[in-house]
């Protein structure tokens, strides 16, 4: 077997370790059931153990208590681009912030279904700042102002909530949830793919306030309904079991490490040293403005292609692998997740620093 | 670890052991890649051999060619409900033919959406036979005629298909998809959620006729677009990877048995000994009209309801699991798929023949 490479993948991403080594052996046999993770009927108790330690576990990190629900969906942030606005905004307008590509599809599907105010957006610099938005922006008629907290592709990330003037505010958080404490009294609904910071692709994580169950139209398909899944405590249907079983086991593991301070602390040390060197480097540089940079994602790039390329396929050779950039920035991006080990950037780094001087 | 037992779970459900074996290697380190099958993006090189493999091998098996697509979705059956008519049905009529309980799902779904012909139902005796349908009783006008080939819950399997009289055939074989050879000409449009007999949770299988992706409107939120799904291949969005993963799996397996032929042997021997044991027995009895029991899912009663559960708590001592009946049925219940080992089920007729002589 090959040792374990650095993976900079963006999503699907790296798991802990200690994950992955606890659920492979759940995966032949869990626990004392005689019968593996896979195999074991959603409405068994072992089971609904797994689902409700899940969701306690993610109350206790979130510091949130019953007035939140946790769902556990499908179709990723993809269908709840499209579940949100048909929930919540019935008749009403929705306000967006666009800070990238994942806020353009989220707004694409809102507009489906009624009228979107994009309250700003920084698409006139590629998506490379946060913009700065003031309460009065807000439409204080709107059924929730929307934003995405991280944006994968351009390494971006808002550092604090924009003000939601009164409304609900919702997040896609898909990028960076759990990697730092999050002010709930703020929030009125989180989502998140699991696939980046939380767990592995196949599930999507819901956080929300149970006020805004109401608002589900009781003829909406049940699939589709926050109202049905909540009242069903996420077994309407057969779930997909394994990938909020992993979950589960990454909940864990954040709690072992200490919780969200503890989490940003680890992220930020990491992306510190990263950043550091980028600004000092002669060759390297960051593409997004500084005060928006992202603890999870991040882009840079080399005076030219060929030199990417030539950084991108030396790297690899010697075990780095995910760090070509998104065709939309260009250049390479380190996706440094929760999960991601500290010595990894290290090495990134040190990497970085002896191509310069063959380089420079 | 406690020894491996007889899981009799109606689903999700027993899995190959050799395909546990395999997924568990993989979970920590995939292949040579230096990372585990969860942490892989969806856009690698790896995981899109995974998908294109299993996509060939799926229609090997169904021997079918490039007039079919091979989708792999997610939300399950349950989405399917909604998606099938939302996609296929457009103004036009539907015809379904109830059977049980998730027939009466999918017709409440279609219901939502436009005018369903309930065709023929089993209702009158609690689903325990398959009707019997001719072909003028399908309406030639309507958008598709449905079914559901096996029944979980009530243990009916249809032996051949309904005639469709013209219109596509549609059917929800998520109990017994691949359990048999199916004649494709005949089909349109087959979906089935993974969970029993092919796979684990969170993916769905949707084979459909190329013919019928032109009827998508193209204004439909892409995730509920089967036209979209289809252009993408099934990378619109993250996917379900590591339940297409174990799909995969279980498609060689089925390949190395011999494919659908040797598939349908094994199981209609297996199925045969238990039948064939239940009638012979002077204490347990079938629920089942004879021509419509399911190779399955086979339910069974004994002469009370206390002796009823005297026999779930024995067998459930021995190692024998999953076997209460479900509470529209009552009794017990040996669901029997694929990877249930004939071992099991001789296993069981001894247990019931010795429970038999202890209670006669």
């Amino acid at each position: 077997m090959k040792p374990r490479i650095y993976n900079f993948s963006a999503g699907p991403a790296i798991l802990p370790e200690e994950v992955l080594l606890e659920a492979k052996e759940s995966l032949y046999a869990y626990g004392e059931t005689g019968i593996g993770i896979l195999e074991m009927s959603h409405r068994s108790t072992p089971y609904e153990s797994i689902v409700n330690e899940a969701i306690a576990n993610m109350k206790k990190i979130l510091g949130i208590g019953d007035d939140f629900e946790v769902l556990f969906l499908q179709g990723g942030a993809s269908l709840q681009f499209h579940m949100l606005p048909l929930n919540l905004a019935k008749e009403k307008t929705t306000d967006y912030i666009c800070t990238g590509a994942w806020s353009e599809k989220a707004i694409v599907e809102a507009k489906r279904l009624g009228v979107v105010h994009e309250i700003a957006s920084s698409k006139d610099k590629n998506y490379s700042y946060i913009p700065k938005i003031s309460a009065n922006q807000v439409h204080t008629d709107s059924a929730y102002l929307h934003f995405t907290s991280n944006n994968t592709i351009f390494g971006t990330q808002f550092k604090e909530e924009p003000p939601a003037n009164g409304i609900p505010l919702v997040c896609d958080a898909s990028s960076d949830f759990l990697s730092r404490p999050l002010p709930m009294d703020k929030y009125s609904l989180i989502y998140a793919g699991a696939q980046k910071n939380i767990g592995p692709a196949g599930v999507v994580v819901v956080v929300m306030r149970k006020e805004l169950l109401k608002r589900s139209d009781a003829n909406l398909t049940p699939m589709l309904s926050y109202s049905v899944h909540a009242k069903e405590k996420s077994l309407y249907n057969t779930p997909p079991a394994f990938s909020i079983y992993v979950v589960g086991l990454v909940l864990k593991w954040i709690l072992k490490l200490g919780g969200l301070s503890a989490m940003q602390k680890i992220n930020e040390d990491k992306a510190d040293i990263l950043y550091k060197h980028i600004d000092q480097s002669k060759i390297f540089r960051g593409t997004v403005e500084k005060s928006a940079r992202s603890l999870m994602n991040v882009p840079f790039r080399l005076p030219s292609e060929e030199m990417e390329e030539k950084f991108i396929k030396e790297s690899s050779k010697v075990g780095f692998s995910g760090l070509k950039g998104h065709r939309s920035v260009g250049g390479m991006r380190a996706s440094i997740y929760n999960a991601f080990p500290k010595k990894g950037v290290e090495d990134l780094v040190r990497f970085m620093q002896e191509f310069e001087s063959k380089n420079a």
